[in-house]
């Protein structure tokens, strides 16, 4: 069945594959009214860029994003928005060893199996690249949310494999290539890649986001929970493997006492459940983090089987991210954003405007 | 908007309150032909029930299911299930100090916030209660798919606060009130369990889920994966906090080299993954572990506001689970069975016939 | 796949078969704070149900509705609302010839052969007793589009046979069995129904319905036009074989300098249209108009085939409506409401609040 | 909310506008393996588009379709496929005295109650031009049921005005303008139109559709019947106003001794339902009409007002069909094929294969 559709009422049906003409999605549901251009858009796709250091793959692509319907005179008219971006740097002689042998890590193997015939060029569509569409949904919804509520998106790198990035400084995090929010630590990253890109080895990561000036009430139990579709959105960024909501594993050895956010007439006096309780937005920063696996595009031979059966040998050269994780900080803001969206408009439908978090209860304090 | 429905072909739409009358849900989409009466379903509600052991809430419900519609002859038909479970042991009273104000930790200010009212009695709508009928739907599922592929769900705790709890022995699980998977540990964690009862405090848990036999191809990328919907519906778990597929958050410090499961003629060789790749379902098992918070309703005081906004000091008497954690197993099982069955549906609609995993390649091997 | 969901923000499922236990269904996306109670349902049904008169089914069912859920200290929560009709006059032996053969023009031959099985007792799902839960979430609908806009439906019967039956007066349609709008006819319909009757044979009819009040813009184009919604609701009328709004098929041999709406300060000055241009409600009256075919279960005896694909003879007798478009109105007006009520809120939800017919534009004056 | 999206399973998102930069559609959910190009879409997409007679506008459009996605090595591979077509006649200076005016009968005012905005060139989004993409995912549909059902669709103009146009000969409606099935009304339907576009008016018209051979069982009662879904799609083409079934509006004054088809063991004898009974395809042919009413651009002057609400004449030059029901054949053919396979596409999640209407119980006879 068709699953190339991201939301329910801000609903965002994203189309390519890595090598083909283009690549997109059509955003259905946009509120009308709102001023939009290619400008408001661009800059987000171009945070997700890849060349954009040596840490990250060197394919070479403007992802220069054209919208084609629903905007008449900068404004979103309330029909279909639907954003265009070309490919244009598709070698695919890269990938030609892929067609018949399956990658381990990679999704070469189940698509074969789902659909008896996948599309092998740069990944076809389990490649990374469309995150692209989703980013540039993502800064639609930023915009409107922004404009609506003044809720605002960011995230960082928390952990580069063994190393830990403490956040520091929020500022600092589009000032390096890692997306970390301090710089103490930049340049230990920088030679943990450049050995990581010698050895032709990939790693892992974890990643954080958060929202703030979110609206309290968002969310729709018993099952659309605001936090069960974060985490629908996170586990399916590419690569993901974990996610967790405010503490997140660390609630296995908490006590109640000690976990429970309690209440002041100033707000929230903490915030352990990050910012969800029942399934419903508090009005407090939401708090995500996702655990991203190591690429598993690495030139170290690995055991495989061939479309036959047969066993063989993979070793991928070509272009790719030894660390997926880097560039995975404006995918996931972009997701969580999307998810907000959709739950301000889901909420709207049935409970008619949104309430902001004012006194006498100002959401988060602490 | 409406979001008490889980699925899209197999559709679970869950209805109730604590202490209204009754709780049920309606099943649509369920496949015709299939042998089913109220004994295919309470067993699992058994498992889930309050007041089987001392370590859960004692309050007294039969969780007695009855098959109203799409059953005939003891064959479903195709039409809707309708799933009925009356409520019989109410005692409002043990909630009454919760109308009025908030308690940490808990749904209370979020629903009022929200929808402006909301229903005291028992947690009301946000009760764990309500996962009586995501349970009996799952039986209902897992019938189906045993039937057809072969596939069998089973967990259980593998964390109680501090204590870690190996996997040692599956057949354990129904024979200790933790669902440990072993008896090892069963002594020190019933101490554990009774000095936090009477210290009126609570604690979080882990929980540990696997599906076996399971068919290779499930999973609807770009966004409606395998593992994003398995994130969503374990999310989605009263009081769960984060949740982890394959190696999860350990794949953050893991090297490419060590993480991609290598495949062979006979099979892969390792399930890191867990199951999963590119959204969709290698025919390995799937390892899916899920964090709960510890039980917001504890004795200790903490601070909160009523719905003036002026505040105040709240403690829960009453009857509730001081760990939420020990009867989220088979809770949990059932959302990963509606998961797979609603992916083995959607996958029929696209692709035909769902493929076991058969040699040439036949699933987990490691 | 599912279908037994009609709605896409208000989420009316339907469960239950004419002889089985009970029938229902589970309301999800009401907007909370409204008061309810079952004395708001109970009329709505009382109109539909069997027995009322000698020229209907004389089925002996009270149509008890009983409120499961979602409503507390009668007001709806926002939580789903589950509504029980227990069935109470079920003679299955009435039907026992229906489970081998094949009635002409019913749906014992296509449910056979889509599910392999079937309940046959009293036509078990496909019977028109399954209208009854929609008419029960039809009033829950309409206090809530009275108490927001204003809005109102009614209905009445247009042509039942070869006569035709003038609109002359609304208030007439309580007060004769046929609802029919004025008392010209009434003496006419109840002999030719006496005759009918004593002949075995059946008839069609044609309904009419309106609703008034309609706020303007409801309906989202490109595909989920209000017209062509409320076209699927009324063709999945059990019998309904033709739907027509404004003109119809009256539209045909108009010319556009006929056809069309001319505005004015005052509002519209006619209303060909019938209350929809471009898929979105224009704030005059909504005019629907749809045909009933002749009920099937006849006593004259028509040839069809058995299971086993033999030749036979089928005659049914029982209790049966002789014009199953008689007792049509009120679920018509039901099923009017219902699309107008999801429309308001998925309105809602894109473009914020719904905006009535205020003059300068009052909608419709002719 | 967003409403551009057709079908469940097989789901076609709609977007563009009649004089942006493109139009097209995304089709997620179709199987895989299927061998596709452009040229199986183009040529429904040339018995659609304008400028083919003296008939119908005299815009020039190529409509040429371009596959950007889905499609790999000619062969469908179950990712979305996207269709673009660019507009290349864009002559906005046609309709500048529409911005500020609404046309009678035209979705003018509409659109701008509901969204505050729109995009008024060639009246923007709600253009009969956005059929286009409709046909050509209809085009997709068509192959796929043809290969695999060996279901086929076919239409015709019925009456255009007072003329009735009847069915002759299914081999004519490609040989002249009218879509007409028989050259006996040819010149009459031409001398008719001539005088027509002369006198600046325009003309409703009625459309017949019908599908050969079809699948038994398709259809998801309760509510989401074949027949419903089939009055949905129709009622959403542009200008229709009315759908009929099988013996549609005959039916109310029909006798069931008269209506009921018969069954025989060589299958139905009589095909008065239209190929539906209980909401579910019997196997017999699909037929369906529906009414066209009279294009609302016309050269006549028509009272109107202004966005200020103040009166005013419209007439409106520029291109425009005399009668949009002429180029409605294809268009609502294409919906019918969506439906159908939509409705396969359900059948298969729920039921299994798909079964064809094979002796001992053949489907339609008659």
């Amino acid at each position: 069945m068709s699953g190339s559709t991201f939301g329910t009422l801000f609903r965002v049906t994203n189309f390519g594959e890595s090598h083909g003409p283009a690549i997109g999605c059509v955003i259905d549901g946009c509120p009308p009214g709102m001023a939009l251009s290619e400008a408001d858009i661009q800059p987000e796709l171009d945070r997700r860029r890849p060349g954009t250091s040596r840490h990250v793959t060197q394919r070479n692509e403007a992802d220069a994003v054209e919208i084609l319907s629903g905007v008449y005179e900068g404004q979103t008219t309330g029909a279909p928005i639907c954003l265009l971006i070309r490919n244009t740097d598709q070698r695919s002689k890269d990938y030609g060893n892929i067609l018949d042998t399956f990658r381990p890590g990679h999704a070469d193997y189940t698509y074969w199996r789902k659909y008896g015939i996948r599309d092998p060029r740069g990944g076809g569509r389990s490649s990374a690249r469309l995150t692209a569409p989703t980013v540039a949904a993502g800064a639609v919804a930023r915009k409107w949310l922004k404009a609506a509520y003044g809720t605002e998106f960011r995230g960082c790198m928390t952990a580069l494999g063994e190393i830990e990035i403490p956040i520091e400084d929020w500022s600092q995090t589009g000032l390096n290539p890692f997306f970390a929010a301090g710089s103490s630590k930049v340049a230990e990253l920088e030679a943990y890649m450049d050995a990581l890109r010698k050895s032709g080895d990939s790693v892992g990561a974890r990643i954080y986001v958060e929202a703030t000036g979110v609206p309290v009430g968002l969310g729709e139990p018993l099952y659309d929970r605001l936090d069960a579709d974060i985490a629908y959105a996170m586990m399916g960024l590419n690569a993901a493997k974990g996610v967790e909501i405010g503490d997140g594993f660390g609630v296995v050895a908490q006590r109640g006492s000690e976990h429970g956010d309690e209440l002041t007439p100033e707000g929230f006096a903490s915030n352990h459940a990050g910012g969800v309780l029942g399934g419903i937005s508090t009005g407090q920063d939401l708090r995500v983090s996702v655990a991203i696996k190591p690429t598993s595009s690495i030139r170290t031979a690995k055991a495989s089987i061939d479309r036959a059966g047969q066993p063989t040998q993979v070793e991928t050269f070509g272009r790719h991210d030894p660390c997926v994780g880097i560039r995975a900080t404006p995918i996931a803001e972009a997701l969580l954003a999307l998810v907000l969206m959709d739950h301000a408009l889901r909420h709207r439908a049935q409970c008619g405007d949104v309430q902001l978090s004012q006194p006498p209860i100002p959401g988060q304090r602490g």
